[in-house]
């Protein structure tokens, strides 16, 4: 999908791209939408049934696709035999590196989880050639426990990362400064890795497969011990962006580990919701999320808690509508923990103080419904993306 | 090109794309990038010299291209050819709508302005309806003046623009609320009409024939009355963003006509400007810039003048590096004229003050070339998208 006006010489074309076009489209329509007949592949891609027909049965002699009678009938009949994606044809890892936690998964074809794993980072232990040990133990065991292989990996970071090769040029949090990653991790692990940041990888789920499906224009926004933020543009999800925590929204505030003063995250983040509910600093998370769901006896008194906490996320919101102008703006991880009219109160802010959100004809703000596993499902489809493209190009599965 | 992540369902593709793909390629670099050999279009495009030779040839007999000696000659011997866009093969016409000024030329294939037109805008003036009656009549006249009739046209406009049908949905400083530009002028002019915001065509102005050609992520910042800021994000423009002029940097600021305190607009725009060299509020806008031109007798004092200005231009600025991560940020219009030592100084800030700026490499500040005429060079460009689309699916021209 093109985004935007290009300006620059395209590159040229081979004859054979129509076919790996069709083909990734057929492939990524299953991998993302799920199994369906050949009839509605035909008129969702608006290809003709003869190519549609060829394009499947290739893919399905090569492994990556079957056919076989619907999971769930409907209407009177002989019901319609269905093509769906087969999970063995291509295993993938996906890698989560947080602050305070580092999980991973190996995900099929179609998103089928097939087993996880996860620990903590404790302060200190986050040097990278550490991360990268456990990463490639951890995925090496989980791989001979399920009896399959990971032929790519996608891995999440909260910092900014360098797309051409995962360099992570700065994870403030973790501090790191350019951390070799996705080398490091391609060599020990000896298959093609791609890096992004917590926050493009957030947008890139809840755009495949969260509360954002079918969107155009998203702005994802999400806290745990930082900040992370991605946006859709057009229908993809923009790389190499930076840091929307370190937006100062309050000149004269707290000072920010970046050297500013009053940055978006110093405003907004765990630490914040910690002082809104008076918890003591070394709250865990898990503990803060109890209290975070704990029903509100007196919403007035929830709404006047977190009065602080909302009106620094409602003014970040308010910048980052105005200057983006989504029509959708999903709150993850923590931020999708907040009490309901805390929410809707913040939603109501962005509402009425952006001119912005005004004129697209008021974007809505929703919470995440992937939460905290946004970041792995995002890996996860990172890693699928040049899977399917080689599919399409005419690999056989393994 | 792609932009990110690609993270739904594509279309089908058909067998001739590829052949449409080299015509658009070969076109396209013509028209951005002037005459060059068949030698230089084979590798540049990767394409083979038999495809480029049936590529040129084609599109030679349905008068798109020429060939002729090079206009210089280099080195010995025989000169070899050069292949060139007709700029009478394709008129299209440029229309720069701002809050004081309307300017539109009509430009042919190859960026070659063949003539142009303007008018100021009285306040009150600005009546959409007026606006598209001028634009119409000043076109018409200047169609006939120079004996073409352009083919298609791109508008630009200080404000939130619907890409989908040019329907200008906030233009604050014209008080224009959805305003159907682009149907209208469509209606009128009887062509394509493509309609995008200052900000988005100075971008793609400055990426397709000023400072920032060859860069694949950078920001555009410029003011006159109000500010317009566009994104370059993985080689293309992106559409549809809102308006970084309402990002709120001083929240205790001066009010803002959208409703909010501190906005970036009420701290850095043409009154600021006025203010920070004591002018008169009624001052216009050519003696300002002749006194923003006048060279600084004594430095330390001019930067003494501008130094509440350049601190919010910073502080803005260090807000959309962080989030954005641009290696090149141009400063356009009035911008653009602000005395050498000033632009140093805001630049040095940046790279001091934002994290991100530190951990790309420090991203440079430069100023514009193209200026003031940044829109309507965008605005050609704009229009001349689909045109040279249409070339390459093979219609010969008129």
């Amino acid at each position: 999908m093109l985004v935007g006006v290009r300006s620059t010489a395209a590159e040229g074309a081979r004859p054979d791209d129509a076919r790996r076009h069709n083909r990734e489209a057929v492939l990524r329509r299953l991998h993302v939408g799920g199994e369906c007949t050949r009839a509605v592949l035909t008129a969702e891609l608006g290809l003709n049934r003869s190519t549609i027909k060829a394009v499947v049965d290739g893919l399905a002699e090569s492994g990556w696709l079957s056919e076989r009678l619907p999971s769930r009938r409907s209407g009177v009949g002989r019901p319609s035999r269905v093509v769906v994606a087969r999970p063995e044809a291509a295993v993938v890892l996906a890698v989560d590196v947080r602050v305070d936690l580092v999980s991973l998964a190996l995900v099929g074809l179609g998103d089928k989880k097939l087993g996880q794993d996860s620990w903590p980072l404790r302060a200190g232990a986050g040097a990278p050639g550490e991360v990268v040990t456990q990463v490639v133990d951890s995925a090496r065991v989980l791989e001979n426990e399920l009896g399959v292989r990971a032929v790519a990996a996608g891995v999440s970071v909260p910092g900014v990362v360098r797309q051409a090769d995962g360099l992570v040029r700065k994870a403030p949090q973790l501090d790191w400064t350019d951390v070799a990653l996705g080398k490091q991790l391609k060599d020990a692990l000896r298959m093609p890795v791609a890096v992004a940041s917590d926050g493009e990888l957030g947008a890139l789920a809840e755009h495949t497969r969260g509360v954002a499906r079918g969107e155009s224009n998203v702005v994802f926004v999400a806290c745990d011990v930082g900040v992370g933020c991605g946006v859709i543009s057009g229908g993809a999800v923009l790389r190499g962006l930076g840091e929307f925590g370190h937006m100062v929204v309050r000149p004269d505030g707290r000072e920010c580990h970046c050297g500013c003063r009053g940055c978006w995250e110093t405003e907004m983040c765990e630490a914040a919701l910690r002082r809104a509910l008076g918890l003591p600093a070394d709250t865990g998370r898990g503990e803060l999320i109890v209290e975070l769901r704990k029903p509100a006896a007196d919403p007035p008194a929830a709404l006047a808690r977190f009065e602080e906490f909302a009106s620094w996320l409602a003014i970040g919101l308010v910048n980052v509508v105005n200057m983006l102008a989504p029509e959708l703006v999903v709150l993850g991880n923590l931020l999708a923990e907040l009490p309901r009219p805390v929410l809707d109160a913040v939603a109501a802010q962005v509402g009425e103080r952006s001119m912005v959100s005004r004129a697209v004809g008021h974007t809505r703000v929703v919470a995440s419904e992937l939460g905290a596993e946004a970041q792995l499902v995002g890996a996860a489809e990172l890693a699928f993306g040049p899977v399917l493209l080689d599919a399409a190009t005419g690999a056989a599965t393994t």
